[in-house]
């Protein structure tokens, strides 16, 4: 579950709740298009802004519209016990995997975040991957706290918040994670951008946020890496460049590819919660004109 | 309400909500002190760890223990329709007024912030103090930003992170905020090391979190500065030097502050919500030491 491609879909909102319409029509894209795990209530599935029971509703749909493929639910939150009842929540939805980020408000210590995934980790019935993403918890792993917490139960996988730009660095890198974790724990590259540097530097899953809308996409480039054509991986990341320019201009992501989905009238806008705002105006006009040449009618 | 001392206790929780008893316990020390206001469910009272009922709760128990002292209810959230239903509670309750801060997950832009504030301060009955606080919120704001937010209608007071080292550079700050912000909008320092300078330099308040617990030690502090002997004031913040140093040291003064009360016996120790923790071992004996020389017996 914790290999190759991992698509991380929206969780597009209304005032109300989620939009459930058109979640299920997202999840479904996934499975249609064959992505190997769906990671729900990630940082795209915007799970810091949802309650209780509309996460709960999300992990039951995803898990109900998946088919065979495993869902990963995200289980994050600023506290331990509310971790511990999300984790039960995303269990009794039929999670196959759960991925967990020690998400913030305090700066956290070493010591609180190993606290935390030592918690957790003990009341879990399936494998967790580890959530690592500084932009958005403002922690920040040392290789040493990933051996301790890779070394728990339960935990099967490390998702990284990127990898250095070059080939040689990017698995010097990979290497150095990996000679401090157990071989059973995996490690997925997420940042987009770097997603084919990274499965080609050795990544063993890439935690895709662009998988989860375009999910074709993300295959061709993960199946070119894992089949051993790693000049082909580069070159179909490449073409995507004007996408990554416009995740680096917006702060990340989230906001790109909620923009997208709602002009490819995936989603209604607006399908981000408040105060989080999709693009406007000329950001937007230039967002559709990149998605008209990358996807040719 | 938005002037002189106002004082932040903390919310000690227990595992299945707040600590009611040791909550009233705090709040009516402050009440008996002479406290100008009181802020509950800031960062110190733990507001982004805490449900919607334990927040009403809290709420709800400060100002039916508060007497006549004005208190400021914390309704900051990640997203704007859970802010809504917070100050509906907070209101409910019988707040003076509200705080706000611009809680992050995904990086907030100046427009997504300024959004906020403007739609939160559309359905406020009571006055509110914006919450500058980037060392939790992750937001930075400009001079300009606030100009525009505290233009808004109910907009009643900013709480600034903190002021430059030296009276000069202090004052020159404060002045530069006054010139953009209308007059009845007053500006109020935190960051406890800070205040005495903050108070010298033209704060009209202090956001205190040490006035939580230590509510005569702050007072002194604030009526010297409010008096004009500014010496006096920077004298006594002065004595509290080994305090500013064990906040420097343990990354702000909620864990110092958390602690403190466990070791006065105020509050039940653990009194923070995991995965925070208070100070343990020689940490925690150097924090008793320097309380036993701050609090002679």
């Amino acid at each position: 579950m914790f290999t190759g491609l991992s698509a991380f879909p929206l969780t597009p909102v209304k005032q109300d709740g989620i939009d459930e319409v058109a979640f299920i029509r997202l999840v479904e894209r996934l499975v249609i298009a064959g992505v190997d795990s769906i990671g729900v209530l990630g940082s795209t599935g915007n799970y810091a802004y949802l309650s209780r029971a509309e996460r709960a509703r999300a992990a039951q749909l995803a898990v109900d519209h998946a088919g065979t493929v495993p869902v990963i639910i995200g289980i994050s939150a600023l506290r331990t016990r509310d971790i511990l009842t999300l984790a039960e929540d995303a269990q009794a939805a039929g999670a196959h995997g759960v991925l967990l980020a020690p998400m913030s408000y305090q700066a956290l210590s070493e010591d609180e975040v190993y606290g935390l995934y030592e918690t957790v980790s003990a009341h879990l019935s399936v494998p967790l991957c580890v959530y690592d993403n500084p932009g958005t918890t403002h922690f920040t792993f040392t290789d040493d706290l990933h051996g301790r917490i890779a070394a728990l139960p339960k935990v099967a996988s490390i998702k990284i918040p990127g990898v250095p730009e070059t080939p040689v660095a990017a698995k010097e890198r990979v290497k150095r994670l990996k000679a401090v974790i157990p071989p059973h724990v995996t490690v997925g590259v997420s940042g987009d951008a770097m997603a084919a540097t990274g499965l080609n530097a050795g990544c063993d899953a890439w935690y895709s946020v662009i998988g989860g809308l375009f999910p074709a996409t993300a295959l061709a480039i993960t199946r070119a890496a894992q089949a051993g054509e790693g000049i082909q991986a580069q070159r179909l990341s490449d073409q995507l460049r004007p996408l990554w320019e416009l995740f680096s201009k917006h702060g990340g992501s989230l906001r790109v590819v909620a923009s997208a989905a709602e002009l490819l009238r995936l989603v209604d806008a607006p399908c981000l919660p408040l105060p989080l705002k999709a693009l406007e105006d000329e950001d937007r006009r230039m967002l559709a004109t990149v998605l008209d040449e990358l996807t040719p009618s």
